[in-house]
């Protein structure tokens, strides 16, 4: 194992301190118990939260800011982030309007953000992701695991809470966008956790884990490596029967990587996928390409497809800043 | 070698198109001769143009529109674009004021450029990038390469020549942020070129290979791999000695990676070298952290300081609107 870090206990600590410092502008760090909040605290909006283990950057540091989260709670690599963490990042940014937390479905992070939620004084609800159509259950999970299209829910029901809208319609509006999104990926290379030294599992030069999980779980099935054109038939055959979109529909197409795939290769997955899906009568209006949802050092990529509609692109569409995802501003 | 593709002599194009389908709002794609330009032709302004050898994304296509490129040439991977590439692409773009040429400094494009150039009916100047101090003359150059510190170059002239500054005035303050720009680059693995189908190099499970050039060329010296804090010494140690700032400086600090290496190792980089440089007493005031200059699926990652003065500052904050880089719109 290579990385570049000193050593393996003080990687996350460092790592977050060189986020803040080339973020200054835009984030704040406090250590003990370890989040991060905007460096200008909102108002008058619902506090949107979102944590989970790292090593998935910038899911989801990088998305904190305008028009996204309030407030980020970095776990352990690949570990829940603890409930006195979150309740320390919801008392800094709660404003009076309540607190949303966006969580990926994990059994720990489920466990952690519920004592959070609980232990809260204020009002809250959660938004629990659940895109990933590989597997009904799975190491980590009971139901299906929330994945790449947990940007997608954060970015919507970030810019919905920027119009002051209540807790219970930022609520419903991100269970919506999870409804109505779905993924599945592929590994070309295992992944490997600084404390571990040693990588999570191992695939053969021919071989790839079809409907891999982010931590590197398994997914589907172990197959042989084949043109990029098969994968993304299968992935979107997958993606396709879970959200059965009328011909017509308008679409989001979200091609992620999960870190160490080049964008070449990404753009050449965009091209397959978009292909095949209007091939099937769908419209993409709108396109995301790059890293976003990644598994620390792994190859590989996920597809992920969100059926639109005109308060979901309007979100989308809205003025965000933050450092992994900015436009309008 | 796994890689996301269909056959190695189709990859380029379908990823190319993949990427204009991805950004349809910003590019264009021309096909034989293959370059992008932007979806909407500017007007009286220089036509700032760049390209190299594909396997390098974003660098140059994702830094195509308004604030930074009007036309990318995009050669195959590691090879230089051919000059009658070159030509339509300015043919296409030119619109008055004349072409400037950004190039990175390897023999094939030095040459093919000036090819173009020559060819070239209306008034044209080239600036050539030359920021890599690792080493003077190598594998594919007379003279230093020219590598992450293109960026900066292409935003800061690119912002320039959209006020409608004349050519002369977008050269020389391109060949003044190249002068004052320095970088140095290590690799933890080597990178595979797509036809080649095995990696262009080899490295031990315990070796860096410090100063690589971003094709996988041999830098100053094979290492032992250590703590980050280390390798990030030696980077610095390089780049000061080259830039020779005094004390209070300004600076803007990149922390580019070569595709494989996951964001947090390189925060934990950004981190390691704005405290080694601020105790030199430099004053860091813009940064930018990611995969900017890439080398395929190369692991490892490069530092570049470029020296800032109030001209440079007013140019690098600019609006900016390209796939890899947007901000201010």
């Amino acid at each position: 194992m290579k990385k570049f870090m000193n050593q393996p206990d003080t990687m996350l600590t460092e790592s977050l301190q060189g986020f803040a410092a080339a973020h200054a502008d835009l984030v704040t760090l406090q250590l003990e118990p370890n989040y991060l909040v905007r460096a200008k605290k909102a108002q008058n909006k619902v506090a949107v939260i979102s944590g989970g283990g790292s090593g998935h950057e910038p899911l989801h540091s990088g998305l904190l800011g305008y028009g996204m989260l309030d407030a980020v709670c970095p776990g352990f690599v690949f570990t829940s982030p603890s409930p006195d963490q979150m309740l320390a990042a919801a008392e800094a940014v709660e404003c009076g309007k309540g607190v949303l937390f966006i969580v990926k479905n994990y059994a720990g992070d489920v466990m952690n953000f519920e004592m959070a939620a609980e232990m809260l004084s204020c009002e809250s609800a959660t938004v629990l992701t659940s895109d990933d159509v590989a597997v009904e259950n799975s190491t980590y999970t009971t139901g299906r695991r929330g994945v790449a299209g947990t940007v997608i829910v954060e970015k919507v029901v970030g810019s919905l809470a920027e119009t002051g809208a209540d807790l219970a319609t930022c609520k419903a509006l991100g269970d919506r966008v999870n409804r109505r999104t779905a993924s599945m990926g592929v590994a070309l290379t295992s992944c490997t956790v600084p404390a571990a030294g040693k990588p999570t599992f191992e695939l053969g030069e021919q071989e790839l884990e079809m409907g891999v999980g982010i931590h590197g779980e398994p997914g589907r099935r172990r197959e042989a490596m084949r043109p990029a054109d098969e994968i993304v038939a299968d992935l979107v055959k997958a993606i396709l029967h879970d959200l059965a979109p009328a011909a017509g529909s308008e679409i989001l197409l979200l091609v992620n990587g999960f870190a160490a795939t080049p964008l070449m290769e990404l753009y050449l997955l965009y091209n397959s996928a978009a292909r095949l899906l209007q091939s099937h009568g769908l419209i993409i209006s709108r396109s995301l390409v790059g890293n976003y949802t990644t598994a620390l050092d792994m190859a590989g990529a996920s597809i992920t497809v969100c059926l639109l509609d005109d308060e979901i692109k309007q979100h989308w569409d809205s003025p965000v800043h933050t450092a992994a995802l900015r436009w309008g501003m």
